[in-house]
Formats: C-alpha cells, sequence, structure tokens
C-alpha cells in the first residue's frame, strides 16, 4: 500500500490500519521478476516464492510438520553474502513490504522507502522480506503461512488450538532458516513497522553478529503487562462468538467466527489510528440517522469501523489472530529482561517512534533508546511526526528518508 | 475511594479504574449527616438522598416518565445561594465523591480533596454530587438512578431499548433540577473527572452565567471521531453477547449479558491505566500456567482483568453501558463546534489532564486550553504526573491541591 494510496484514497477503501486492505491482489505473476533493476520511473515488480522450512521445533517444544512461508526479493546477493536487508511485517500484514506483484498491481506498504534509488535501495540491497508463522491471511492468494489451519498429521484434521504456541522468536527461527537457503551470511539491515520492529529487534538479541543494523519503527523494546493486557482485550471478541468454539471452527458446515474477528479488527483499527487519522469522520451521523434520538443510530465513524472490519474479516483466520496476540505478548521472552535482551545487540539503531502512537506508545521508545544506550550501542531516534499515531509507521516512512539514508550510508 | 486505597490496596481488591470498586457499601446510614463540620480527624459523614426530578423531556425529544437520582451534600449553603460547589462523577462511579456513608465506611473518590479543611473545604463551601441519568451501577444500594431499566408506564414492562437517548446535557438539565430545589444560585465550582470533566464543561457552556469557575480533570473539550469511535468499541461485547438480545434481558427466567459486560468493562479498566499502573503483574503468568506452551494458559495481568471485570459486572447494567457511551458521544452535541460551546463560559478554569492518559490523551487537553485562550477566557494547566495515566484523574487529585487551592482562593 503506497502512502498516498493511505493518505489520498477514502479510508473504506484502505481499511485497515497496520491492517492490510482486503483488496483482491494478483497471484503470482506468469512472468518471472526481472533480476536487474527496473528502469527509473517503472514500477518495481516482484515475484511471491515459497519456502519449505521443513519439521520445525518451536521454542515452547511444540513440532510444527511442515513450516512453509511465503517470501519475496529484490535486488542482488554480494559474493560474501552481507548485503542483505531484512523487512519484518506489521500484523495484518505478509510480505509484500516493496514492488508490485504486477504492473498494474498495488505496491507494498514500504514501497516509498525501498526499491531502485530509494532510501533501501535495491541496487544496493539485497532485499528480503517474508511471511511469518501463524499470518492472519489465511484467505488471501498471495500469503502463505503456518499455522493452526493447518492440518495435523496425526488427525488428519486441521490443527486448530492444538497448533503449538509459537513466539516471536520462533518466526525468526524460521526466517533464518530462509536467509541460510538463500546464502545469507549477515544482514545490514533488519527494519520493520509495528510488530515487523519487534521481530528486528528479536533479530539483533538472537543473533547479534549477524545484525550490523537494526530500525525498529513505531515499535516497543519491551512487551510488559499493559501491553499483555491489549493483546487479550484485542482477541477478546472472537472468544466472545458462539461460532468460535474455542477455534474448533473449520471445516464444512461450520460458520467461522466472523463477526468476532470483526470486533477484534475493529480495535486494531482504531487503536493504530490516532484523532488525525478519523478527522474526516466529524461528528456526522450515518447519512439519514441521528444518534441523539435513537439508541441504535449510528455515527459515521462507527458505520466506517464496522466496514471496514468485516470486509477485512473475510480473508483472515480467528484462530490466526489469537497465535499472533500470544507470538507478541511473547516478545524477548526468553530473556531475563529488556536490558539483558538488548546488551546483547551489536548492532547500530535507528528508533522510528510516532507521537500518538496508542499501540506502542512513544514513552515505550524512549525507553528502548535509553536502554540500548545503558548498553553502549550506537542510536538515533527520529520522530515520525504527523497526526495518524501508529499508522505513521506505513503511511509516513518518506518523512525519515533522509535519516535512513544517514543511517545505511555509514 | 482513597488515594491510599488505590494506590496501595491490591488492585484486585479495588478492580476499576475510572471503574468503581465493587466492594460493597452501606446504605444509607440510620443517624442522619451532621449539620456542622466533624471535629478535625473525624471522617466526614455524609447520607444518600433521593431528588425526584419528575417528568424529563429529553434534548432528544424524549420522556422519561419519573427521573430520579440519588446525591449528597456537605457543608452549609449561604443566604445569596453562592457558594455551592457541584462535582460530577466519572464513567461508572455514582454521587459518592467525597466522605464516608458510615464512619467504617470507605471514602468517595474524591475524599483527598473535599472535606473540612481540605483544598474544596466545606466549611466554606456547599458541595453537592449527584447521580447522573442511566447511572451505570443498577445493583448497587447506594446508587438512585433512572434509566433503561425503569419501567415503561405504558407497557408495565422495563423501557430497555425504548427509553429514550439521553445526552451529556441532559445530565446536567436534571442536576439543573436539583441544584434549583436546593436553593443554589451560583456554582462557585463545577468539577470531575473524566466523564465528570464533560459534566462540568457542559455546564459552562449551558448556565454560562451559573458557572464561576470550571476544572475539569483527566477530560477532553471535544468528543471527535477517534473518541466517538472508541464508545462503540468500548460497547461491542456487550452487542456479543447472546444474552442481550438487542437489550431485552430484563425480567424472571433471563440471564443478563454479564459476560459481555465484564469484557467491555475490561478494556475500561486497562484504557484508563497506564503501564505504570499495570507494572506490578510484569511478565509473570498466571501461577501453574505457561502461555509459551500452551496457548489457553494466561498470564497474570489477563486473569487480572477477567477477575475484576466479571466482579464489577455483578452490580452493572449492560444497557446502562451502553446509553452512557451515547451520553459522552453527545458531549457538547447542541453546539456546532467546541469553540463555539467555549465561547459562551465566562468562567475561569483550571485544567487537569494526566500524561499518558489513554482515554482523553493530553492532547485534547492541550486543544481545551488553547480554545479557551482564544475565547478570552483566564485558564491555567496542571499535570497530573504519574504513572498511572487517567486514573491519575482519581488516585493523584493531591498533587494539584495548591493549584486548586490557589484557583479556589481568587
Amino acid at each position: 500500500m503506497s502512502r498516498r494510496g493511505l493518505l489520498a484514497a477514502p479510508l473504506l477503501a484502505s481499511p485497515a490500519l497496520l491492517v492490510r486492505p482486503a483488496a483482491a491482489q494478483s497471484p503470482q505473476p506468469a512472468t518471472p521478476a526481472p533480476a536487474s533493476a527496473p528502469p527509473a520511473g517503472e514500477p518495481l515488480i516482484v515475484r511471491k516464492q515459497v519456502f519449505d522450512a521443513g519439521e520445525y521445533r518451536t521454542r515452547g517444544g511444540g513440532t510444527v510438520p511442515n513450516a512453509r512461508i511465503g517470501y519475496q526479493t529484490a535486488g542482488t546477493l554480494n559474493q560474501a553474502g552481507d548485503n542483505a536487508v531484512l523487512i519484518t511485517h506489521f500484523f495484518s500484514a505478509n510480505s509484500h513490504a516493496f514492488g508490485r506483484y504486477a504492473a498494474n498491481g498495488p505496491a507494498g506498504y514500504w514501497d516509498n522507502i525501498i526499491g531502485p534509488g530509494k532510501a533501501i535501495d535495491t541496487n544496493r540491497f539485497f532485499v528480503v522480506s517474508s511471511d511469518t508463522l501463524v499470518n492472519l491471511n489465511l484467505n488471501d492468494a498471495t500469503t502463505t503461512s503456518t499455522g493452526p489451519a493447518a492440518l495435523d498429521p496425526s488427525t488428519g484434521r486441521p490443527f486448530a488450538l492444538n497448533y503449538p504456541v509459537v513466539s516471536m522468536r520462533d518466526f525468526i527461527e524460521v526466517q533464518k532458516r530462509l536467509l541460510d537457503s538463500l546464502g545469507v551470511k549477515r544482514l545490514a539491515l533488519a527494519a520493520g513497522p509495528s510488530m515487523g520492529a519487534l521481530q528486528a529487534i528479536e533479530w539483533a538479541c538472537a543473533y547479534p553478529e549477524m545484525v550490523e543494523r537494526v530500525m525498529p519503527a513505531v515499535g516497543t523494546g519491551e512487551f510488559d503487562a499493559f501491553l499483555i493486557g491489549w493483546m487479550e482485550l484485542w482477541e477478546s471478541p472472537i472468544r466472545m462468538d458462539p461460532n468460535w468454539r474455542n477455534g474448533d471452527y473449520y471445516g464444512q458446515g461450520r460458520e467461522p467466527p466472523t463477526r468476532g474477528l470483526a470486533e477484534a479488527l475493529k480495535i486494531v483499527t482504531l487503536q493504530a489510528r490516532d484523532r488525525g487519522a478519523m478527522a474526516q469522520f466529524g461528528r456526522r451521523p450515518v447519512e439519514g440517522q441521528d444518534p441523539a434520538r435513537k439508541i441504535t443510530d449510528q455515527f459515521a465513524v462507527e458505520r466506517f469501523l464496522d466496514e471496514a472490519a468485516t470486509a477485512r474479516a473475510k480473508t483472515a483466520d480467528a484462530n490466526a489472530f489469537i497465535y499472533l496476540t500470544r507470538a507478541n505478548q511473547l516478545f524477548l521472552h526468553e530473556y531475563p529482561d529488556t536490558a539483558a535482551a538488548l546488551s546483547r545487540s551489536q548492532a547500530r539503531w535507528l528508533v522510528l517512534p510516532a507521537p500518538g502512537d496508542r499501540v506502542f506508545p512513544i514513552s515505550y521508545n524512549v525507553d528502548l533508546v535509553e536502554a540500548l544506550r545503558k548498553a553502549g550501542r550506537p542510536v538515533e531516534m527520529v520522530e515520525l511526526q504527523g497526526g495518524l499515531g501508529h499508522l505513521e509507521g506505513v503511511a509516513s516512512m518518506n518523512k525519515a528518508e533522509p535519516a535512513i539514508r544517514r543511517f545505511l550510508g555509514t
């Protein structure tokens, strides 16, 4: 999703947050991705590919029989294998961070800073972006991910809640296998917005010798009780939906908990925005309604939230939502505390918070910078200014372009 | 609830937010309230009373056949009727802002600043606090309020969603009748936290000639699309509960939507706190559980939210919750915009926001102060510092004591 699309298009057409639009995307293009950079001004075409990670033993001791994730790349890996960049995606996104799957298709969510000649220059870097495990977009043709809807070979039925818990660290471990398979030896940069920031940080702590730079946008260095509690609130409407049946809703003749999932996505949608992003709705009622006279009548913003989330819920999976919130709750879970985790990092850091971020308030980023300084790590913080809150981490990355170029130039 | 109680007591014992604790309070004491101030050091004893407002026509054109609200007072009204103070309550509270109903009972939520010799000195002021219409605490012996559970005389059954919509202005209109009945001619101060702040502001705009000073704590001067949207999210779990039946759940043999109401109160509880208020739970799992291995296992903070909200839901009414969120959405609804509303005010203002407030972010208060300055109104802003967020507006009012004394001295 381009900045243009996010900011200029009617919000109803680009419903979500850090919720990817439900708009259909072309599946894999018939023509292979070009090996060399496209001519200036031409869109970067990328190809969605699939990586088979094989059997994967989770950090919590569970077994994923056949872990598969989708990914995409741009640019060329050098001989030393050390010009790679890993882009990690936000809660409701997939690997589509840059480029287009077809010339007239939508651009990736960070396409304004990734591409030939852009801040993260694909003429210089080999840029990789992958789907995570338990990706939300179960019914999206451009997403490949193994999660609770996968078949359990021991029963022949979907795992549902028997799927093993996966943590943020598990995301990283599967990405590590992908990078190994591609010949990547070292990451010049690990970066992403929101949950993508958490993955980038987890990378810097798990494989400090491999990560040269980290750029977490609208993220946090700590998942404390307050944030753990918010994840619980996010998933609560799913558990309220009678169709959820403790996760056992897959299969013919069963209705998935689409309403609960939509209500969950409503929370995410609004919390990922600040007041400026909603100002267009003002205090207008839905046309023909009067909330001052009828309790069931609505304001326009309520209708927007309903419609956007309901559309988005169609391509998403409720159990995946629950596994994703848990993966977030398990951020840096294997370390005694954030300071201990960050002290392992050998990277340079560029931290990009947004004032008015209601998902990961800016105070968490101030703490992250302080913890990095205490650990003796070089760190710069640049605020993504604007009225959109958390959404700035996708919509406004171009505001950080000079800082990113400086960061990558050093 | 005393500051001591809120901060020092285990959170499980004082579950809520700006959610009043579910702890039983003594009903009206047998002994009448003393007319004069208690000796220094003795608790202020107050008596809960009931005001019959009679038939009330709402601003939206509906009819409340028999509007009744509870209230309490302290101090003595002077001959001119101009030493009155009105304290307006937050979302889940009632009139119990100061004093105790029995010597060993709990204190009101602002008791640390209201009483003999305190910042709002009951030796000088006649302090009134009333329950609002559609008060949340239907099953609480110390609350009297008319709302959707009231009997519709035309059917003999509870109104449920046929109860007329009430706005913040309607709260004020019924309070106006109460104050008239008590002989109050002028308010030296209108003040309250959160939804109480909204009522105080609504007062200053509706009856500018009556209000000398306004002190909104952790409030907002504008209920924009972002805040309207949050109200929708708050009530969503109630509508998800199959027991809600579009509000038609009163009467024998029907289960009220207690689970949905509890989930709603969980959102309120967490959003009314900032990270500092939850820090005590850390990243601890529930004892004997391991969220890293079992998807249904929980962190301690999740269990806290469940238990606190479930306990709180027992005394509350789900439909009242929905009518309350609507009343908030209808804040200053009768004016073209906030500037137009505030320009009517003739009062002096003391605005008390809290950094880290996640319900009414501090930026709304900055805007309020700016709008008041533009309108030529004297205004001072004092931040309630601390890590609790919105909750500072109840827990930490003593921090503003010097500013309040200065404000009331002028």
